[in-house]
């Protein structure tokens, strides 16, 4: 069993990623923690204490950051992506629930110090949260077992950024954030746009959760209703993208990925801010960026199959 | 016959465009502006009047920029890749001529004005003399009839940066100066290393400049030497791309390149200075920066044996 903290602005692909891993039988989930992305850090901790409800989740939900540290790209929250409540619009009954009193990166350091070595952190929004846990506690790349994040673009399948040119959204909303954490030394996997947006839930897909994943599957074919409005207007096609559950596959089953290292640093001001760049340190370049720093792994490539099959097997268990 | 102004850096592959246009006979070369790059525009300048005067080139020489016009990656030249004298160090004779008293922007707007639409430019060094152009003279992108530029690189066929990940030397030595030219509105074509990196020159393709193309090919082969060095010592081949040459090519034979059009960027600071970014206007980011301003034309795509063979069956005119 995996130790997880799901550091997450849910959000309808998060929603999605968070049942994901909570019937996964190889994830113990130890915290929810949120942060302002999708929705307000309000919006996305209400929605945690939601689904957390609905379906017995039994980890706690720490309240994370309600702001970037740095300098972040546009302004306001996506609600023609998630919707103005974050999950799709749909009827949300206020929780009786609140979230714990201990701030978000406060609690990624707790738990991480109670657990050395044992925690994976599975971040799926603005990495704010665990750049401040990186502030209060410099020597948690030591205590962490992994972190995978989705964010970011390299260019690997053609896929470039979804809010510039260049970048991809979860980084947009708080680069130096993710600067910090790709170059902290902790043991990370970006799982970014390159794998993301290959990884595509088709409406077949989701009939098929509609059947199988008992209130699970209801609950994601709601939630999915305007997120699949939105892609469709996009794209032509009533389909979208794993965005956020591809952190969870990665973490579940890394096999369906290829991977490479490199030093990756984040653009943090002017016209490609939140552009995360790879870089090589053996090249002999007119810059010194990418020398001396800490590697991050890299999703290149995907077998999706494997992916939306994880997906379905899991949230299967949901209906039975 | 295109007339034709060669704005340029003179370094090595800058000699052989040189001699491309010189050699070919679609090509009425009208002037030679030189600026700072693979050398001090000292340098360039000397290099451009000895070529001149080896190969009885008719066109004028006129110095231009010295400098950049806005930060720039990096300081200093390339002496590593183009020999502290920018032709691979080979012994060189001080030319009896010199550059004429108009500095290169005023002698770009000047050739301009006296033939309007008329004018080609290659420009494949740092793109400061067309920044200044257009400063003294607005109306520049109604008077040329073509640009086209050898810079950038955009990912197409996985090549990125030579001088940072991102970023190609002859964007990265004047960003801001790339950045005016490419929203400018003057009619331009980008040769980047998506397609010169593609184009490779080995030993064979010297060979035969050697045998066939008389003083001109034993100088090519004299002067590459040290570059096919530096080259053999980056990738393990003795081998270069034929970066300069290429956007001759395209002016001489633009069938040979598969293009796009978009809006291009230029990153002018941060650690992603020089990096060319192409945008999509019609797609709904968080940025404005792609919006409104005239496009360019990106090369994607070469047939590399079009240009390979094009260079070699003009310069062999050189041994006739």
């Amino acid at each position: 069993m995996k130790k997880v903290i799901f550091d997450t602005d849910i959000g309808i692909d998060d929603a999605m990623a968070l049942l994901f891993l909570h019937y996964s039988p190889a994830v113990d989930l130890r915290a929810i923690v949120t942060g302002f992305g999708n929705a307000s850090v309000e919006t996305t901790t209400r929605n945690a204490l939601y689904i957390k409800e609905c379906f017995g989740i039994g980890a706690p939900v720490y309240r994370g950051a309600g702001q970037p540290i740095g300098e972040r790209l546009g302004e306001g929250y996506p609600d023609f992506v998630h919707g103005s409540n974050g999950l799709g619009d749909i009827e949300i009954a206020e929780p009786a629930g609140r979230a714990e009193a201990l701030p978000g990166a406060q609690a990624i350091v707790q738990i991480a110090r109670e657990n050395p070595q044992e925690i994976s952190i599975v971040a799926v929004g603005r990495l704010t949260n665990l750049a401040l846990a990186l502030e209060l506690c410099p020597e948690l790349p030591e205590l962490i077992r992994e972190v995978v994040v989705m964010g970011g673009a390299f260019g690997f399948n053609g896929h470039r950024g979804n809010v510039s040119p260049v970048a991809e959204a979860n980084i947009a909303g708080d680069p130096l954030a993710a600067d910090r954490v790709f170059t902290s030394g902790l043991r990370t996997t970006i799982v970014g746009l390159d794998v993301t947006q290959e990884t595509i839930a088709d409406s077949q897909f989701f009939d098929a959760l509609k059947d199988n994943a008992g209130s699970a599957g209801d609950f994601i074919v709601r939630i999915t209703r305007l997120y699949l409005d939105f892609h469709e207007r996009v794209t032509g096609t009533r389909a979208c993208p794993v965005h956020d559950s591809s952190a969870v596959a990665y973490l579940l089953n890394s096999c369906s990925y290829t991977t490479r290292s490199g030093i990756v640093r984040v653009v943090t001001g002017g016209i490609a801010i939140g552009q995360t760049i790879l870089g090589d340190p053996a090249a002999d370049f007119e810059t010194t960026a990418w020398q001396g720093k800490p590697v991050c792994n890299i999703c290149t490539a995907v077998k999706t199959d494997m992916v939306l099959d994880l997906y379905a097997d899991t949230l299967a268990l949901a209906g039975n």
